[in-house]
């Protein structure tokens, strides 16, 4: 290890409304050496996701990050270091690190990849956000050809893959947005049949004109008055994947669900289900085989977002929880040492 | 056919609130001649069930039953006329009918019984309310051995029934009601392992010590702050049948929805689902014969809360609201003239 200082940025507050820079503080460290049976992986490529918020504001389905932690987040990197593990030096790894140049890693926590083609896509489309479109749609929703599924954050990580492949599997794909801009972006290069802004005031108008045929399976990303809006327009045994809830995630006073639960879901007979795409990890290489045949063929395009430099993550988080990201957000905190490919 | 008046009940007013005595009016009409290929059915018992006062407020599985209109409701009842429809003079029959002493249904709406027993049965346990129990639980919900099941409005024709076929099924079975003496009932006479009372102030660390382990199954009958308890307590992976909404059916101001969705539906990857049991019309006979198999054997009691009169049905449905029954309320609304069986 050539470098002697690791520069970090750790949480400085628990935010009890937005989340500001002030939440944050960067400082710079002594590199840390690996322990028995660990890793030194030296980041190339941070990834920024709408749960990294929630992370911050209590325990979700991993304990809260707290203030005088380092931020967590998902890294590919190079391992840099290694004691008693066997894995080569050089070796490009993914795995749940930090907001830091190095991190220390149980060598059976990182999983080892490929680096050939876009080390971003090992954080996009064959990363959580990726995956979690493929089993969230294909599994969880379990969208027939021709029926209508509308998807919502349609412009981030997982919404830009969740519409593609539901265009792919043959059927009506409506996005939801918050801007002309990305439903352009939605509907001229990934191929959505429609795109609507939730913050127009005729959204529920725009809702129902889109989805001529009322809706059977939601992709919901951001909870709040889209899913409301959405169980309005389910058809009968229609289905719900509920992704996550970016719209309460920052914030300090939390809308109240959802007042079509639980009776649309009865009425309608309507399948409400979670995910976390942690459960499906023996089914990652199908989907990564699937998805990487589509990327090939032309019919799946990854959309990146990519942020220069460690001590903008924060402002990059801040940025996509306020709508500013088109596709998966990235921060490059170093250079990968690879050779161009053409 | 003897008699010449037909009694019957009408809805007066759509309510705005409570559901009262002055939303409905009695009336004698004529007994009205089955038209071609309709059967007239004499009303011998009327089942109450709280979707009625559903029904009164607006669409919902069914059209809205209007002012002036006769209230409906599931009837048992016997054929005193017919028109072409090759069904036998006395034939006992359940249907979609009226709170009335007569009732005209065509002849294909109406399903044939054996009057054999119980005729209360055919509203109750083998009836929509014992049919929802079973398919609720046993196709929505899933419950494995050994997993703990909560019920709501559990001494009711739907929660009673669901209980105990937890019970039989190797489940722990937790109870939920509104009275001490409904959830003596619960433990003494149907084998319900727990029982809470959701108005007492420490409800929250009573359903807490009521499941140690956690909710696998929450089969919420009731929707508000019970759900959104049973939310809270759910485990990983669990499963919330969404059968009916009761707390929010007698009320012009409905709750907001409950605040774990779809947040905690998310981290705990949970499946809410609704049911309607028409969605199973051709697998009843094989509920039937299970259900009846378990009567038999002693192993499932069925609960009946009957009231006498038909001038009676506004105030037994009323009362029901209020949650005064224990078991499957009915109203008797003439004589079986069946002979007497030991």
């Amino acid at each position: 290890v050539a470098e002697t200082t690791n520069r970090r940025i750790l949480v400085a507050a628990t935010p009890e409304g937005p989340l500001a820079e002030k939440h944050f503080r960067i400082e710079d460290g002594a590199v840390p050496e690996p322990g028995e049976g660990e890793v030194l992986v030296r980041t190339v490529l941070l990834s920024i996701d709408p749960a990294n918020r929630a992370w911050l504001q209590g325990r979700t389905y991993r304990d809260q990050v707290l203030p005088g932690e380092v931020m967590a987040g998902l890294v590919v990197g190079e391992v840099a270091a290694e004691n008693g593990t066997g894995v080569p030096i050089g070796t490009y790894v993914v795995g749940d690190g930090g907001w830091a140049e190095y991190s220390v890693l149980p060598a059976g926590r990182v999983r080892q990849i490929e680096p050939a083609g876009d080390l971003a896509y090992h954080l996009g489309v064959f990363g959580p956000t990726g995956l979690t479109a493929y089993f969230g749609l294909f599994d969880v929703g379990r969208p027939a050809a021709g029926e209508t599924v509308l998807v919502s954050a349609a412009a981030g990580a997982t919404g830009s893959v969740v519409g593609q492949l539901a265009r792919i599997h043959g059927c009506r794909v409506v996005g939801v947005t918050g801007s002309a801009a990305k439903n352009q972006v939605l509907t001229t290069r990934l191929g959505f049949d429609a795109a609507i802004d939730h913050r127009s005031p005729t959204f529920a108008d725009d809702l129902r004109h889109a989805c001529p045929n009322g809706v059977d399976v939601y992709f919901d990303n951001v909870g709040g008055h889209v899913l409301d809006s959405a169980l309005r327009r389910m058809n009968t045994h229609g289905r719900i994947v509920c992704c996550g809830a970016v719209s309460q995630y920052d914030t300090g006073t939390p809308a109240p669900g959802p007042a079509g639960v639980p009776g649309l879901v009865v009425t309608k007979r309507l399948r409400m289900e979670g995910l976390l795409v942690f459960d499906y990890t023996q089914r990652f290489g199908e989907a990564v085989a699937a998805l990487a045949g589509w990327l090939r063929a032309g019919e799946l395009v990854e959309l990146h977002d990519i942020v220069e430099g460690l001590a903008n993550a924060p402002r990059a988080l801040i940025g996509m929880l306020a709508g500013e990201n088109v596709g998966k957000r990235i921060v490059r905190v170093g250079p990968d040492r690879l050779p161009a490919t053409a």
